[in-house]
């Protein structure tokens, strides 16, 4: 059985002549041993809710779990698509997506993020778990790493937080080779493994990770600790190709034809490249049918529960709460009572408003800073799993990846904060937010130099724009109480894809005092019309859609008609018709765009007009004297406007 | 003594109303006994090139470092550029910046960071005592590190880089309060932190941070072990405010004035706001002092060392290889013999011909990918200082950062590579590079779909314009093997400024066949000129640049006359005179630009006219297949062009 996965893994990578054949290879035994005892799964429900989750961290090998998932029985992805690995028309991509194939549980290849979003799994099965008890959700996640996730900076975080969370039903297998792409781990690396992780509070076993039983003691020793485990799988890389098994070469490239002649022969393997024989495959697929029984028995415990907690399962699982959600009521309380503040708070508000029980919130240890935290909320700890707080520690990166783990677990929708500069640390992971379509939720504070005296390691000047180039995220960057909370309404609801909330520190003017349709579900739209000749558009966003309007009113007052549109949310805004759009940008008007960050990338939309913001990074003062040092200002801004009109 | 660094703090915070007083006074015991009994400086010299570094990676708790610097007697700051902390005409900004400062090695304030640019500081140090000799470089690295510095991923990167390389002369104190932003730090970690750093190698000792004697003995204990050692101070946060010490609000709010009455009279503490007692100023001027004994050896030394030696030190620090450097000869050889070859290979023979004693490369474990490593190339590791290429390992923020470090200590220009994709995982230490004036050369291939059948987890999309956004940082994209020589030519040159490689994994024709300036150095040129009446100008950079060429002469072969202009560094053509500009770019004719990236951006360069790129994830398959199916070729271009300008 093992070498099926090892002949389907060399021969697609031959077919292909790209690919990573050593860790498939190598981890072949461990995965078998992994796949036919110890993991609960139903081939035909790979959205089977109570499934133990499996994350490929160490995603070059892909090969590995397209040949598991074929093997034993999944409907994706076919032998045929297993023999168009890496080509345009096969759901066997390079690295697993998740979108692609129902059996893969999350994206993978960027090292570290496997493991790290395999925690917030975790974290989501023992909130589950918290609510529904143990005869409706009590599974696993199990992790393949390599010694790439193991190094990279992510992965300590991620352990220092499951070990905190004392996340037992986390498996991680260290495929531990000794190898990395540039030759020996010791080439980089010193580290006691096992005593690291000890250090974190997990629980560390070890096996040789070609024999069959010691695997199956190991993975035993494993589910049995009440701590997260991390079992270090003694293998050789490229195991089963005689002439380049234990070396760096077997990683990342096709064996070649005498090699994989050499490999038949010394497996023992004589079956036709993609032809498993029959004998194996039925040993495969008898692996596979075992789950049958507790999924059929799942389900009975699911129609015996008692009414009200089948119906808040189902309820949880399908997502309704997200999607009745509403913010008419709130916003309409909003317009009665028009308040300055900044947005940062105007979220915590419509967080408290709009928020549901399946929202589990948190910040990389800035709660007071970010506003994540509602009144009522409670901490998910170690023995309070119950709890909808996470206090994710100095984690940036690990909170963000946790995030898309609980997002692609289901059943709960994750949000989260930091400073908006430090979204650098994250950036991977909310890229892989958007590529994996989870529905996670940035809360990104202090936003521009308007954060004041902290100065330009914390001043964002570049990120707002650059965020909003990630493909398929939602940056929203609102300008006051009412937008925020129609931002928020907007990434609940957003199935499917990511939001990122950009909120000032400083407190901001209200806006939009008329009660009506959500607004920024168009993106964009006009927030004051000119009511003289309309010669100039502002366009702004967040806090500077108030200056926008302050310009407006001085050129007003000079007989200039102007229009003010704020932007919150360019993706939505581009979504828009061209007639909708055109109305707000009309062509034969000066277009200035004014934004308190890189003005590269406004010419979309203002064409050969204005573009004010700041091209340099920022410096320590109060925020107004900032404001007025980098030319924020009515004052200095309206008379760029008149000259240039003249 | 450490008093007089607690009032500073706790004034100069009171004063801006803004800032960070628990790190200055929690750890002023510590840095008292560090700054008159073991570090080795020298005030009236802050770039003495043997000095020990002191690096404060909590760099919130900048208030620390500007009352060191002031009591101890340098230069800058003066008492009224303390008074004015965080205001806009003072040096003393909120987080500590080395360009504002002297004695502030490095910009301090995202998290981890500081600890990680110290290890680059503290291999830069064995680095050139391997050159140098023990009587002529021979110094030490300090760092105070905070819990928030500790969690962080980077810190763990940097501590398994550290520990792996042996280096013993970098020290870590680390503020052990067990406070972070939100509580204690038992919220979010139970790490057993010395057990963690011991799994990495380190020497790990203990002390009672307010305990002068025991202070200092740990500090010897940790100067004298050859390992790089990390000393647990046992500290209370707030140290000497009475009623708010120890708790996590004294972390970042001004105390109050009367906590601060409380305070000076529970320290004894009776000086006026930012004045210091004669006493008290003349101990820490003599402790200031010490310094100068040690310098005048080290100058006695130097002058006495071979003259051989003494000018090849000389001419280490004062970048004069890096000056010297031309790419005239060696173009001259790739004009003479064109070749069709990846610009991550043509970035590799640029090395080989433009590579100097004192560049010091290195791949975060993709050395054969990156091409990083020119074949006399010996490895830097623990027993072989001498070595000049660094096995980072799978770790590209910890990478990025020590990059940094090398570049801040002087005397040598890093390089290291990743693929571009994962410059995600290393922003802000790009960032920092930047913002700091460090002249760090990344090396970042696989730059577009062009890498192919690894998908789209490893295909950069928005990365080369989000890069671009970046301020000061130059960023190239070179269009073949001639532009990728102009471009090290121009990187390694730049003192003051990072700049970072975007190269292809695929082959790329060579595009230039004259000898003559660089025309890199003027950031866009004209690669080709129409021959019939000119409609068209197209814009391109790097794998396009070949691909719009073959768009010119398809519709010249119509009669249509385009310009094809190549844009390797924006940043640099920006800079150039507005003439210049607008004979590329002129006004009248259809502009087009192609960039296998997002287009938002674009739009700067060619207003309403086309951008051609790619606005969704790549996919897997083989790089011509791609480029195919993402539209850029000839001839699903050519078309909408010239449909445009029908």
């Amino acid at each position: 059985m093992a070498n099926a996965i090892r002949a389907l893994a060399m021969d697609a990578v031959e077919a292909a002549n790209s690919g990573h054949p050593g860790m498939p290879m190598g981890m072949a035994d461990v995965a078998t041993v992994l796949w036919s005892s110890f993991l609960k799964y139903d081939p035909a429900d790979p959205a089977w809710p109570d499934r133990d989750r499996f994350v490929l961290s160490a995603g070059h090998g892909s090969m590995l779990i397209y040949a598991l998932l074929y093997l034993s029985g999944y409907a994706s992805p076919t032998i045929t698509d297993i023999a168009k690995f890496r080509q345009i028309d096969s759901v066997c991509a390079g690295h697993p997506e998740n979108h692609l194939i129902a059996g893969v549980e999350c994206a993978t290849g960027p090292l570290g993020q496997g493991l790290a979003m395999a925690v917030g799994m975790a974290i989501a099965e023992r909130r589950l778990n918290a609510a529904f008890g143990d005869e409706l959700v009590d599974h696993r996640t199990w992790v393949i790493a390599g010694d790439g996730c193991l190094m990279e900076g992510i992965n300590h975080e991620a352990i220092g937080l499951a070990g905190h969370l004392g996340l037992g039903h986390l498996n991680v297998l260290w495929d531990d080779n000794r190898i990395t792409i540039d030759g020996d781990v010791s080439l980089s690396s010193s580290e006691d493994i096992p005593a690291r992780y000890l250090s974190a509070g997990w629980h560390v076993t070890a096996c040789d990770g070609h024999d069959f039983g010691d695997i199956a003691r190991a993975l035993a020793e494993a589910a049995a600790d009440p701590r997260p485990s991390l079992v270090a799988c003694r293998t050789i890389i490229g195991k089963g190709a005689p002439n380049k098994q234990g070396g760096h070469n077997v990683h990342g490239a096709a064996l070649g034809a005498a090699e994989i002649a050499a490999a038949r022969e010394y497996l023992g393997w004589d079956a036709a490249p993609f032809e498993i024989p029959e004998a194996i495959l039925a040993d495969w697929r008898s692996a596979g049918a075992q789950g049958t029984a507790a999924h059929a028995a799942w389900q009975h415990r699911y129609a015996a529960a008692e009414p009200a907690l089948r119906s808040a399962l189902a309820g949880c699982l399908d997502d309704s709460l997200s999607q009745q959600v509403s913010a008419e009521a709130y916003i309409g309380a909003l317009i009665a009572k028009p308040a300055k503040i900044a947005t940062r708070k105007a979220s915590e508000n419509a967080l408290e408003a709009l928020q549901h029980a399946w929202m589990i919130g948190g910040s990389a240890d800035l709660t007071g800073s970010n506003n994540t935290r509602i009144k009522s909320a409670t901490a998910f700890a170690k023995g309070s799993y119950d709890g909808n707080y996470i206090n994710y520690g100095i984690r940036e990166f690990g909170m963000a990846a946790a995030m898309n783990g609980i997002a692609l677990h289901g059943g709960l929708v994750p949000f989260g904060g930091t400073f908006l500069v430090f979204s650098d640390y994250a950036r991977n992971a909310i890229r892989m937010s958007a590529l994996q379509h989870a529905r996670v939720i940035y809360v990104m504070t202090h936003d521009s130099i308007g954060l004041g005296e902290d100065g330009p390691t914390h001043q964002p000047v570049e990120h707002v724009m650059s965020l909003r180039m990630i493909p398929g995220l939602q940056v929203f960057r609102p300008a006051d109480t009412v937008e925020t909370a129609e931002a928020w309404e907007l990434a609940i609801k957003a199935q499917g894809t990511p939001s990122l909330l950009v909120l000032s520190r400083q407190n901001l003017p209200q806006m939009r005092t008329e009660a009506g349709d959500n607004l920024t579900a168009r993106g964009g739209y006009r927030v004051r019309a000119a009511k003289a000749a309309r010669k100039v558009v502002l366009l702004a966003t967040g806090s500077e859609v108030a200056l926008a309007d302050d310009i407006a009113a001085a050129l007003e007052a000079q007989g200039i008609g102007a229009d003010v549109v704020s932007l919150p949310c360019w993706e939505l805004f581009d979504a828009q018709d061209s007639s909708y759009r055109a109305d707000l940008l009309p062509a034969d008007v000066l277009k200035v765009s004014i934004e308190a960050g890189v003005t590269l990338g406004w010419q979309k939309y203002v064409g050969d007009g204005l573009t004010i913001g700041i091209d340099s990074f920022g410096a320590s003062a109060p925020a107004d004297v900032l404001f007025d040092h980098f030319g924020l200002t009515e004052a200095k801004i309206t008379p760029q406007i008149l000259e240039r009109l003249a």
